[in-house]
């Protein structure tokens, strides 16, 4: 039997409230021997602590051993979705970033602007990387210009400097395609071809892209030094059962930045907006605490400052929210989750494979014994390492969501 | 989307050197309760604890849980090969442990003298073990008299005591055929027979094996105690992906003894001859490091000395193995993995199943803070518990060969 049937064979309607939090990039790595400490293990965390006492600790593999995953298929997984049998493209996740609201079936493309000769030939993939004022002024030349293709909707959106995004929006489209980017400079923009030859929703789709092309060249044709563009990642949004399908929980993201909301919202999350502080997504979980049964509230400062190698700033970041979190024990979940979508590890100044530490605290989630919540703790605990995908399973044995099997 | 296929996409070039190096069968069990050690707990290893504190550690499943594996699935496992999609017969198991270069398309039998009553009923399956001289003997006999059957070449070479092998190499062969052992005596030996009836190249293959038995047998039917032999394990050498094809890795064995040299070549490695101790074969290393990305090293001792239930031999093993650690160390590899192909317990006096521990060091690893390299600390660590053939791909992603996953 399928292991997704038998959950959901298994399904029963609780009450229960279910929590996760996910401090982005969390998972660490010390690298100065058994002294030296990871951002985890040298902040000063009595809030999380005091939880720990009765929580159960692990690690999780976000994909599989060794694979480091973007933001796409780290979320992926803490929702429950197999990340290798839910691929979401470049492009949808690019269009996420930005903000747009996607409907399944849009095809989606990372584009940046780039400089061309006299004769078509790329001479800089980045168009000397112009302002980002300079991208939204030709976005806005196009998205004027072209609104439709045929009866495709076409959305164009800037991003910072010489990126942006399109979104061909209409029935009958599929990805992915191959890149117009060659790739590197001295070659020509090259044409977009379906990856399945026998798809005819690519062919369509590729089709469209070439009338995109023919139709927006001659619109910038005059610009400098922006006279062309590239397109990467053309995918569509795939059609992913919907977290109430999946696990019957009505399902609330509260995040700040885009991606996350976007990436919430591909599983069918509703996105709270407003919040823009942990403190503040914490209240605004104990106001809509009635509304819904799972709550993803994501915190991004743990990952800015992984990437940006700040060891402090990762541990204020930690600090900062265990100083938040008394706010949503006020209105305690019944399950709570706190965990990375990976590691970001301040040596590595970007995301990593290494296992993320994950705390689980409810009624029946057990006590470790652990003093504190941290990388070398989590390998202690009782949880193992496992794949992230089955963290939702976890948290739903926790809030009582599943039959026993068998007799 | 398929693991491996994922690995495959994801993988980049780097200029890393990586070193696996295998105490063969260093896994061990305390049997005296919590006051008693393992070998490895045991033994003094100054060099090998510096190196542990900055490595992590984990446990690896050899196969599957409670499966003891040869050295064959062993190895293969370690070298990143699924063991039970790449599966190697015993024949050629035993072909590459006395060192004979073997074709794919190569159909091995493990062979042995037998004695038989003039009605042709096996009397003794092992021929009273004759002497190796004897049996080299015999071979000899048979070699000079059957070079070929049909365009098939025939190969045979001695063993130890009644033991031998015989390769057939030819076209359009296959194994796995039956056993002609009867497995007990009182019986004749039994006729060789496809595993899959409509397998014509298996077909082909029983028929040669008929027709070696009908031009064998005649030449030793004078000879005593040893007038006939059995065959077992009789199977092709699989067409294995190389190591250069799978990781893009160039890979060098340094080993001793001829099975883990063969092994290393099934998989497409450069056997270095010419080592006889470990510190020969990381001096070997040293000279060998810039024409080589990744190295295999194994080392014997630790096995043999478990099969015989040495608990003192095991211990000087593997502080012969730490005194010469610095030579490596002396010419760092990136990445260093340290573990066993399997655990050989001295109180069971052969392979196990118990999970063996493993070391990973590289830049990126982070610290365990575990003070040493043992089978307990290995519990604590940060790998956990994972199957073999993962540890490829961890000693890759180290190696930084691998992309970021999705967006």
């Amino acid at each position: 039997m399928n292991l997704d049937a038998l959950y959901s064979k298994l399904l029963v309607k609780t009450n229960a409230k279910l929590a996760l939090i996910v401090l982005d990039g969390l998972g660490d790595i010390a690298t100065g021997g058994p002294d030296s400490s990871t951002p985890l293990e040298a902040s000063y965390t009595p809030n999380l602590d005091a939880l720990t006492q009765n929580s159960a600790q692990g690690r999780m593999i976000p994909v599989a051993p060794g694979i480091t995953p973007g933001s796409g298929p780290g979320h992926l997984g803490l929702f429950g979705y197999d990340p290798l049998e839910f691929q979401v493209g470049r492009g949808v996740i690019e269009a996420l970033g930005l903000g747009i609201d996607l409907k399944p079936g849009d095809v989606c493309a990372r584009a940046n602007f780039c400089s061309m000769d006299a004769k078509g030939i790329v001479t800089d993939r980045r168009a000397g990387r112009i302002a980002t004022e300079v991208c939204e002024e030709l976005c806005d030349i196009l998205s004027k210009k072209i609104k439709k293709i045929g009866d495709t909707q076409v959305i164009i959106r800037a991003g910072k400097e010489h990126r942006f995004v399109v979104i061909f929006r209409g029935k009958g489209l599929e990805g992915p395609l191959t890149d117009s980017d060659p790739n590197r400079e001295g070659l020509p923009i090259a044409a977009v071809k379906p990856t399945d030859a026998k798809s005819a929703k690519q062919k369509k789709a590729a089709k469209l892209v070439a009338d995109f092309y023919a139709a927006a060249l001659p619109l910038i044709a005059k610009k400098k030094p922006a006279n062309g563009f590239l397109m990467r990642g053309i995918a569509h949004q795939p059609a992913i059962p919907t977290f109430e399908q999946r696990y019957g929980l009505r399902a609330a993201a509260i995040a700040v930045y885009p991606m996350y909301k976007g990436l919430a919202q591909l599983v069918g999350m509703e996105k709270i907006e407003g919040p823009q502080t942990i403190a503040e997504q914490f209240e605004r979980y104990v106001a809509e605490y009635d509304n819904y049964d799972y709550f993803f509230i994501h915190y991004k400062y743990t990952d800015k400052a992984g990437e940006d190698g700040n060891f402090e700033a990762k541990k204020k970041a930690i600090e900062d929210f265990d100083a938040a979190l008394p706010i949503l024990l006020g209105k305690k979940p019944d399950v709570i989750a706190i965990t990375g979508d990976h590691s970001t590890p301040v040596a590595m100044k970007g995301h990593s494979w290494h296992p993320q530490p994950v705390l689980l605290n409810s009624a029946c989630s057990g006590s470790d014994k652990l003093e504190r919540f941290t990388e070398t703790g989590a390998n202690m605990g009782s949880l193992g390492i496992f794949e992230a995908k089955y963290l939702i399973r976890l948290m739903q044995a926790n809030a009582k969501m599943f039959d026993k099997f068998g007799a």
